[in-house]
């Protein structure tokens, strides 16, 4: 009885695509096994401004979203590979103010891989960026079209969203007093 | 009259030296041409805790320095290689937090390269951290011995006030309406 109640709980998550130029958000809430969309958006910074200021710019607007959509959890990408070191270096400026807004908000971070995310939405671990995109419009429907970058944030979120799903399952069918076969969704380290 | 009241009024920086282990700051005063020790210290991660909790441990405690000693201008190291991509994406989330603790704070952010800093006070852009150690101790009669990661934080705090006032004095050997002949101390962009 009492996982059935936790599981008609509605989660609410919110993904986080972090970007130097261009950092998408989404906030997706499950009741059961429906998914709702609830929100998505994109952090423009412009590259006139000085970096500080562009960081300050996506810590204020994530910390607004976190304000107003109290998720439960937060899921982003777990970035392998980067162009080079200058570029993994301001991907990392980014990815710690998105960080730093979950932590400063009592949310706790769980990461994913890039290919995990995309077989979440579109079944598929290479899919281009324009698949998700239209695999997000069609499972939240969402009529407008949905920017790349929060389409991308938008599926970590279903990502998390369906390991949580998973794991409960699984938990369901073994004995009760069994410790669980599968680790917990990986937080972020 | 003018150029020589700003020389007299002291200024005070903080320098920072973002690590994924250990975050080194430093707070110089500089008052004409004498050089102040205002205080410094380190933020130390564990790395049991998870990135997000360990970025936020950072970003709490600079920005109680920012407002505990007002700094006009937050000065750190330019960093141009890394190990890997793994650890420049971890760098750089540290980065972001120490560059948005002094945006949030309103104050402006100069990076300047190891060579540069070293430089201001070794006299040789290749010494070793223990020189630069010993030579801030020695600079800023500090009795104590200085961690090597607040004593780079303090050197980069030292550069900039070397750059400055460098500045400065090429600006009052100039004629009057002349433009400046320095770029201004390069703003983090």
């Amino acid at each position: 009885m009492a996982e059935q109640t936790e599981e008609a709980q509605p989660r609410v998550i919110l993904g986080i695509d972090p970007g130097t130029v261009v950092t998408g958000w989404g906030v997706v809430q499950a009741i059961g096994s429906t998914l709702r969309h609830v929100g998505h958006g994109t952090v423009n910074a412009s590259p006139a401004e000085p970096q500080a200021k562009r960081l300050s710019r996506i810590y204020q607007a994530l910390s607004k979203v976190l304000l107003e959509f109290h998720p439960d959890s937060v899921s982003l990408e777990r970035v392998f590979f980067a162009r080079n070191v200058q570029s993994a270096l301001k991907l990392g400026q980014a990815r710690g103010v998105a960080l730093l807004a979950a932590a400063e908000h009592g949310v706790d971070v769980h990461e994913y891989s890039a290919v995990e995310i995309k077989s979440a939405v579109v079944g598929f671990g290479h899919a281009t960026k324009q698949q998700v995109q239209m695999m997000i419009g069609s499972l939240l429907r969402v009529a407008d079209r949905v920017p790349v970058d929060a389409a991308d944030a938008l599926a970590a979120a279903i990502c998390h969203l369906n390991r949580q799903a998973f794991e409960s399952r699984v938990a369901d069918a073994l004995p009760k007093r069994a410790t669980p076969l599968l680790p917990r969704g990986t937080s972020a380290r």
